[in-house]
């Protein structure tokens, strides 16, 4: 595997545009993702209860496997718009249906921004028809930097690998995680490969590698009305078709894992106010998902994220985080470490490592370790700090 | 019911006393409450699984359903201490038992403060003996102000109430809530009362108003190792004993219930770096526990928090903290009002009720109810918000 240039239009036949259409006070804001055939598509979408009109439309549209275009818009997240909202949502996936020449079940549409606001449909009617007309290959950041809201950054990674002696590429883009801007924001992520894998297939590996990513990750326990991890595959690298778990398959997993996983910590180290990147791994577990469980009661402490943004190892504020995850281990056994340093040993034995410690905790990215040791599982979460400009992003924004 | 002044010896025959030992940097830190005969006793304790040593040691000594004397230090929570911990709990026990005559497991044992140390044994001897040596009827500030940690003021309520023609008095102490001081803290409640009434109706009635009061609070999510609220009750009053629940039960139950909400109230209001005291009333729901599911996910929503600390009326933050609370309920139903005004109504559409709601938002008392309109059942909880202050109050200090 290796890292290529390109983001969103890396793979073979995809092209990109972003551009302004005045929805966000500054910046880009409109954004299409096209490929030059047809492809089978897959998704990931939240399960928030308040899922937005773009996420059921989406979710639809994905519904016999096969897209050919996305268009996304930031500035306005079309949630909590009834069923006003949903009618637009559906225009702007028919709009760009008419511009490209391709049916409006062909069309995923995403929005991240403000909730509960109409969308400003001349603006997108206008601007769907000018993105459609600037699509092109070298226009990747354009794109990343038309999906973002509370994003300090872009975020886009491509790699390349070899199925069989073809080279198969993939590139992805990502927003975050900061969860509002100017309301709220969203996760969003889009990943294009010329890989030629069934639909099937294609979900299963994004299933898994959204698990293993953009589900470990947690700024403040919120969820939003709006994330959606979506990827198309039109086939253009010419490799034989995946239609089962094998070699192929495998290859091309790890490498959709890799470029999941580093756009879910990219998003989590841009998360808002953050200074610190976390990650809290819990082992010496009954069950994976006990591991999970421990961890992100203590990802999510807002005690044991204070104490982050106030570099002190607090280690009885993990105690106690643990101790209330509802899952059961014996605190006689529990050990915690800090980047590999000992804090806790069995028996509730603090060991004495106070002026390593001190060191490690200043680091800006750390591993809190803890040991169960009451089975052989494993599962981690990766997480920020809290610090006041978390609250003053999210108190001093007005609706 | 009648509110009386007196806060934990309002009740006859209990003594009590808070003293100075010198584990906390300033003022009291070892108090004793002692009923002058044998008392039945009910409890309900924490259940996180690294629920601290005096935790475990009282809820044997609440086995047999009796207790005549409880001991609690402030500034050392005992919490994570091994089997060291569990000795010296069990040696503040027997000190207070012969100190005041008494069988060691009629003694109860409480700590809040500072987690992963151990407790300085030699001024507990001490203190003990001089506690003991003090206990009054008029020290209930004494008492009030030993158990206090990062709490700004001391919480004591009494009230009086008449069983076929006998006064029976209730009277009750609390800490909250901050959940740190140094490291972090705890909610503690003794409750006393000089009504006769079997340990298992005590019970029963304690049950019932913990969980309409101090389980309906949150100020951050996490739970302490430490959480204890416990009532004694020696029959002073001589009111025909109550063994079933009969009429005198309900008024038991009533004034019970109303001591243990204003004292959860109390907390909330005395929240770290809390402005505001806010109620989560979720109405309209399927069951009381579903209720209970969205209000609880809305008021530990960090966005929800920081907009109350901003006076912003961000009713987009509380429909998807609500969407994300793993409830079914369909979001064209969801209406949402603060204090009566209407914010949201059926089909996602809000209501323009603007300068009205940003008055209502600016006051110290605030109510949001989410009515989901898909059943009759309602719950709610009680909330603050979050501020820079409680940022500052748990990253800066250091263990």
């Amino acid at each position: 595997m290796k890292k290529i240039n390109g983001g969103i239009t890396a793979a073979e036949d995809f092209l990109t545009a972003g551009i302004r259409i005045g929805i966000k006070e500054e910046g880009l804001d409109l954004g299409v993702i096209y490929s030059n055939h047809l492809a089978n598509v897959a998704a990931v979408f939240t399960t928030n209860q308040a899922a937005a009109a773009p996420v059921k439309i989406s979710r639809d549209a994905c519904d016999n496997g096969l897209a050919q275009a996305l268009v996304v818009n930031s500035g306005n997240a079309n949630a909590c718009t009834g069923e006003q909202g949903y009618q637009d949502g559906k225009k702007m996936a028919k709009l760009t249906a008419e511009e490209l020449e391709l049916d409006i079940k062909e069309v995923l549409v995403a929005s991240t921004g403000i909730i509960g606001e109409l969308l400003a449909m001349d603006k997108i009617e206008s601007g769907i028809k000018k993105v459609c007309n600037s699509l092109a290959k070298d226009k990747n950041e354009t794109l990343a930097q038309a999906i973002m809201t509370t994003d300090t950054y872009k975020k886009e990674r491509a790699v390349e690998i070899e199925l069989a002696g073809k080279k198969v590429k993939l590139g992805a883009v990502a927003k975050g995680s900061g969860m509002i801007e100017p309301n709220m924001a969203t996760m969003l992520s889009f990943i294009t490969t010329d890989a030629a894998i069934t639909s099937e297939l294609l979900q299963e590996a994004l299933s898994e590698a959204v698990g293993e990513s953009f589900n470990k990750i947690t700024v403040d326990g919120d969820q939003s009305t709006n994330d959606t991890v979506a990827i198309m595959a039109n086939g253009s690298a010419g490799n034989d078709l995946i239609v089962k778990r094998n070699q192929d398959f495998e290859k091309f997993l790890e490498a959709l894992k890799y470029l999941c996983k580093e756009l879910a910590k990219d998003i989590v180290k841009d998360g808002e106010g953050a200074n610190k990147f976390v990650t809290v791994k819990v082992t010496g577990a009954r069950t994976k998902k006990q591991a999970a469980k421990v961890a992100r009661k203590v990802a999510n402490s807002n005690l044991f994220k204070t104490a982050l943004f106030g570099e002190d190892v607090n280690w009885g504020r993990i105690v106690a985080a643990a101790g209330a995850s509802g899952v059961e281990f014996e605190l006689d056994l529990l050990e915690i470490a800090l980047n590999d340093v000992a804090i806790l040993a069995r028996g509730e034995k603090e060991v004495d490592n106070r002026a390593e410690l001190k060191k490690e905790i200043k680091k800006d990215e750390l591993t809190f370790e803890i040991n169960l040791n009451s089975g052989s599982k494993s599962n981690k979460i990766w997480t920020c700090d809290l610090s006041y400009k978390y609250v003053a992003i999210n108190a001093e924004y007005h609706t």
